[in-house]
This record gives structure tokens, sequence and C-alpha cells, in this order.
């Protein structure tokens, strides 16, 4: 196997691991920031890596398009496309069936709206996302899914169960890259049935690592919790398990509480270029006029390099000014913010004290803070 | 007086000195990296200290606007308002005169057709600027200074000295923080009678550096020199000479080889924005095709972070890709190969071989790589 996992502690349902990947080692739980196009907005790798960041994650899909696997896997793959020698995940496309507007989908593959610059159509097929995974060189790919919207019927989610299965098969066969993980994905929408079936089959399969897809879809909070509980307790217990594009920050306490070692999403990044900011007590907009003035940090309890140096008045005008520094510190901030948490997570269980931190996290975590108008640029 | 300049050697007229400011000592002749709004796009402070910047520009009229030197001084001033500790420079609003809109000019001051938030009317004067200039903190200040457009007319440019050399005694009357540095500037425009009298009662003032302004205005290279030519061998030799908004790699080549110690530009930072890389062949644009499936860093003789981790192909996809990292990494490249052209002056100067590197440089450099056309997006 191209990784290894070792659990080295339980705490309740929670665990705290080591993940040995080609490019080094990850403590889990651990969270993956996402670097859509090969870049994780604005920060270079070594603020990645001052940001405390481990592994982050690319788009297959994204990077197909622009620049084309064959050019990064000219320059050594996505590592030395990226200037990171840490470990890096790729997705398979699979979550773009279910983002991007599709042209047609068979039992082969996806073709998409959107066209190559020469005028073709971008088609992906579980062979095809294999065989570009492969070029880009991640430490992990994922197997090409479908993921269906939120919400969908019980015969479509079933569907898509069936089919992702059948492509999980056909990504086994066409996957021999031997330094390259290959994780198989669980679907099954909001239907316990079909999530516990999903994981019971996929875990049939023996792959080094599983995850859970098909969540953050728009079901909210609850939903996912359901779908995880439904699955997670037929993933095998001695790999790795990723619950995909998740999330806020008490999405991932509560992800933690339920078995998952890795998380990913755009969350921090984004929400970063609307000057919104996490904290341990919850979100705002710091371009508010009520931050105009205000001198004072970020986020007051952390030892980020944005938290180190700057105000809030300052990010505030450079965020005002459309200066890009501003996107750039705010972005350092809530990755670093992200990798705190699951620092302080991993401390928790390794104590035995999990329980308690997340009883404290959410108690005093208001993740309503960010409503949907705070988004509006 | 707040800061001391030293000359530690000459060869021909080019000098290798230090200029000692309360924020450190900054190694002559240099370069300053232009920050408008507070900000190097795109570059923390760290990036900007890697990049061996020992000194940054701010521009007083932006900062004014937005978020104005009330917040600035709030956060100890731009030192910690940026988050940079070693030297900053600020021009004085005098070049907006020329290059914004304005509403009127009379003796007492400038109005600007931009207003206040507020819809107040943007004046500046000597004092004001002296006000703002002293509340942003800079070690250097700059005298508030008519700058007339090229092609002025004799007249028009002898008023306009004139009308600087009141200003400058106005700003030497309202200037009175200790810590701070005032220099003086010289105009004239492309008529050197005008040059050389300007300069002559400018170096009157006991000042502790001195400028030579309304270059760069559209003049070209060659009357820019002859400006200098015709100012600088009236400005005291024992303080430093500041060539302000200059230049392209060869106008600094030249500028150092008539005396002058200092020097700021955009350039570096803005044609980054635009793809446009230096090196010591001169520029290119590195979105062109011919670049798209190159492996090589932007430059290959170059030691900074960007040449030394990335490759051309990943620097054009993400610029191509609206990724702002591609900006980070390009201004970071073209601020580091100003100030190691800078390195290699001071080099050549204490070496006694400045004439046969300016020679060398002049003869390999293409100025006219970049054209017009090149600057567009």
């Amino acid at each position: 196997m191209p990784i290894s996992f070792e659990l080295l502690a339980t705490d309740g349902r929670a665990r705290r691991g080591t993940l040995t990947t080609p490019h080094g080692v990850i403590q889990t739980p651990i969270f993956m920031p996402v670097g859509t196009a090969g870049a994780i907005k604005g920060l270079t790798p070594r603020d990645l890596a001052d940001a405390k960041a481990e592994i982050c994650l690319t788009n297959t899909y994204h990077l197909h398009l622009a620049p084309g696997e064959d050019l990064v896997a000219k320059v050594g793959g996505l590592h030395g496309f990226m200037g990171w020698d840490k470990p890096i995940l790729t997705d398979s496309g699979g979550f773009q069936v279910f983002s991007l507007p599709k042209k047609g989908m068979t039992e082969e593959g996806v073709s998409f709206k959107w066209t190559h610059g020469d005028g073709r159509d971008v088609f992906l097929s579980p062979e095809i996302s294999m065989k570009i995974q492969q070029k880009l060189g991640a430490d992990i790919a994922m197997a090409f899914d479908e993921c269906v919207p939120y919400p969908s019927t019980w015969k479509e989610s079933h569907d898509a169960v069936d089919r992702t299965l059948r492509w999980l098969d056909r990504c086994i066969a066409a996957h021999d890259r031997p330094d390259q993980a290959l994780f198989g994905i669980v679907q099954g929408s909001t239907y316990k049935d079909l999530r516990t079936r999903s994981a019971s089959e996929t875990a049939q399969r023996d792959l080094p690592g599983f995850a859970i897809g098909g969540v953050s879809v728009g079901e909210g909070h609850d939903l996912m919790m359901e779908a995880v509980d439904a699955a997670e307790p037929y993933l095998p217990t001695h790999k790795p398990r990723y619950l995909m594009g998740v999330g806020y920050p008490n999405d991932i306490v509560e992800g933690v509480a339920r078995g998952i070692d890795m998380f990913d999403c755009v969350l921090p990044t984004r929400l970063a270029r609307s000057g919104i900011v996490f904290t341990r007590a919850g979100s705002y907009r710091v371009t508010k006029p009520k931050y105009r003035k205000d001198k004072f940090p970020l986020d007051t309890d952390c030892a980020c390099y944005t938290c180190q140096n700057f105000s809030r008045l300052y990010v505030s005008h450079l965020l005002r000014s459309q200066e890009i520094l501003g996107t750039v510190l705010m972005t350092l901030h809530n990755v670093a913010f992200y990798l705190r948490l699951m620092q302080l997570i991993r401390d928790a269980i390794e104590a035995g004290t999990f329980e308690s931190f997340r009883q404290q996290f959410l108690a005093s975590y208001m993740p309503d803070v960010v409503s949907d108008a705070d988004l509006e640029p």
C-alpha cells in the first residue's frame, strides 16, 4: 500500500492517528485546505506550511481543463507544479457531476457543458479520471463517483450508489500508480439504508482509505451527521475516513466525534475573500463598519502570522481597497484557524478529553454568525 | 538630524553609501518598492524582506483618503499599520497634482476632483501634507511640490520651480516631527537652466536629503538623464539624492552613474500584475503562448523564492486562471530582481568596476522588449 494508517488513540468514537504517505506523515484528524486550480488562494507554500497545513487538496476537473495534466506531469506532477513537497489529495471530478452543468451522463461517464479551449467536450469517466489523477500524481486519488443533488429520491440515490460501486470497480481496475493511494467513496444521499449499504459494499474493496461523499450539498448539519452515523460503523477501523467537502468548524468537531479522520472545505479560503473571519467564538465580517477603527488582530486568540502582525483596521482597509494582500492575510488566518482547531481536537483525543472539548466548543461557537446576507460581497 | 548619510565609496559619479534612519540602516544605491495604499501588491512584509527590500514607499494622498492618517496613527503609524519595521518613505501628494484631476490650484494648495467619503473636497497644501505625513510617521517625508506635466513651457516650469521653493519653506516651517527626515524636491521639467536653479536653491535649505522630481512623466530616458545632469552637481555631496518615480532598470543604472542614491517606481509591481517579468536580459510577458509549456523558472539567473520554486508554466497558469498567487509570485520576483540589481550596482561601485558593469548591463539589457502593446491586460 502506498499509504499506511496507524490508530494512536481513540476517545469515544473520535480517533487520533497518523497517515503515512509518499510525501510525509499527516497527523489525524486533519483538515485539508483546497487549492482548486493548483493554488490555495494567494498563499505561497511557505505561508501554507506556516499555517501548519500538512496536506492540501486540488481539483482534477479544473486542472484537467487548465493547464492540463500533461503540463503538470512535465514539472514533476502537482508537487513540482505547486512547489509543495508535502502530501496532496486530488478529488476525482465526481463532485463536479453534481455542481456543474452536465451535457449528459451514461454508464460510461459524464460530459460537461464546459468545453476545452479547442472546443472539445469535457468528458470524465472512471478510467479518464484515474488517468488524469495518476498524471497529476497526488499522494491520494479519489474514485470517480456519482454525487446526487439534495434532495434526491430514494430511487435516484439508490441508482447512484450502485453506479458509484460499479465505477469504483472500474477505477480500481484502471488505477495502477504504485505510489498513489485510491480512496473509495460512500454515497446514498440522506437515506440511512443506502448510506449503510454503500459503506458496507465499498468497504468490501481492499482500499487504503474511504470517504463519505455526497454531503455538504445543501442537506444541512443534522442530515449530514445522520448520513455519517449510517455509514461510519461499516467502514474498516484501521483505514482513514474522509468526510468530503466538510465544513464549518462545528461540522468538523461533530464529524470527529463520529470517527472521521480527514476533512476538506473551501469555506476558510472562500469566505476569507469576503472578509469573513473564523474564530473560536464564531465568524464575523471584518469589513463591517464596526471594525474599521479596530486595532486588535482578526482573532485575539490566534498565533498565526496575520494575527501576530496586523490589525483588523489594516485588513479591513486592504479588503476595502481591493488590495490582494487583504485576501492573502485573511486566507492565511482562516486556514491557520482550521488547522489550529484540528490540533486542539487531536490534543483533546490524546488527553481523553474530547467529549468535554466538544461540548465546550459547541456551547461557545455560534455557527450562524455568518448569515447568507453576510456572504454577499 | 533624524537620519544620517555616510558615503562609503565613489566610482566616477556613482556613489556607495549607508543611510541610517530610525528604523534601520539602508545600503545605497537602493530601490524602494511602492505600496501605494499601504501594501506592496500581495506581498507580506516577510516576502518583502525575503526579496531583500530595505525600505518601501507609500502614498500620502491615497492613505489620506483611506483609511486616513488618524487610523494609521492609531496603530503606531505606518510601521505598525503595515507590520513593516524597516524604513518607510512617504511621498507628499505632490505627484498627484500632476497625475490626478485637479479642481483648482492656488498659492495655498491644491484641491482634487476626488472627494472624501463624506463629500468634502480633498485639499492638500504644504502644511496639510506635513501634518498627514507626520501622522503617518514614515522615516522620510517628502516636501509638497508642484510637478508639471511633460511637455510644459519654460514659463510654466519656471513658475512651478518658484512655487515649489516657496512651498518647501512652508513645509520646513510646518515640519516638526524630530524622528522624521524631510527631503526637498528639485523641479524644472526638461529645462536645464531651471533644473540647475531649482537644485541650487533647494540645496541652500539645510535638509537631510534631496530629491529630483518631475521626471518619469513621459519625457523619456534621454531628457530624464539631462534633467539629472543639470541638477545633480548642485546637490550637496554628503546628503542622499533620490530620483523620484524612476524607473526601468536601465534608467536606474544610468541614474546611479549620475550620482543618484535612491529610486522608487511602480513598474516592478504594476507590470507583475500584467505578467511582465524583469530579467537581466530585458523583460518578457510570461502569459504569452510560448511560455505556456515552459518548465524553467521566470528568470534562470535569479535566487528569489519564486524562481527557486516555480516554473513559468505554473505562474502563467496562475495568471491565466486569475489566481492571485500568480500576482504574488510575479511581484515577489520583480521586486527581488530590482533589489538584486541594486546589490550588483553596489558591489560594482565598491569594487571600482561600476563603469564596466554599466556598459555590460546596458549592452545586454533590452529595455524595449516590453512594448506598449505588452502592457495591455
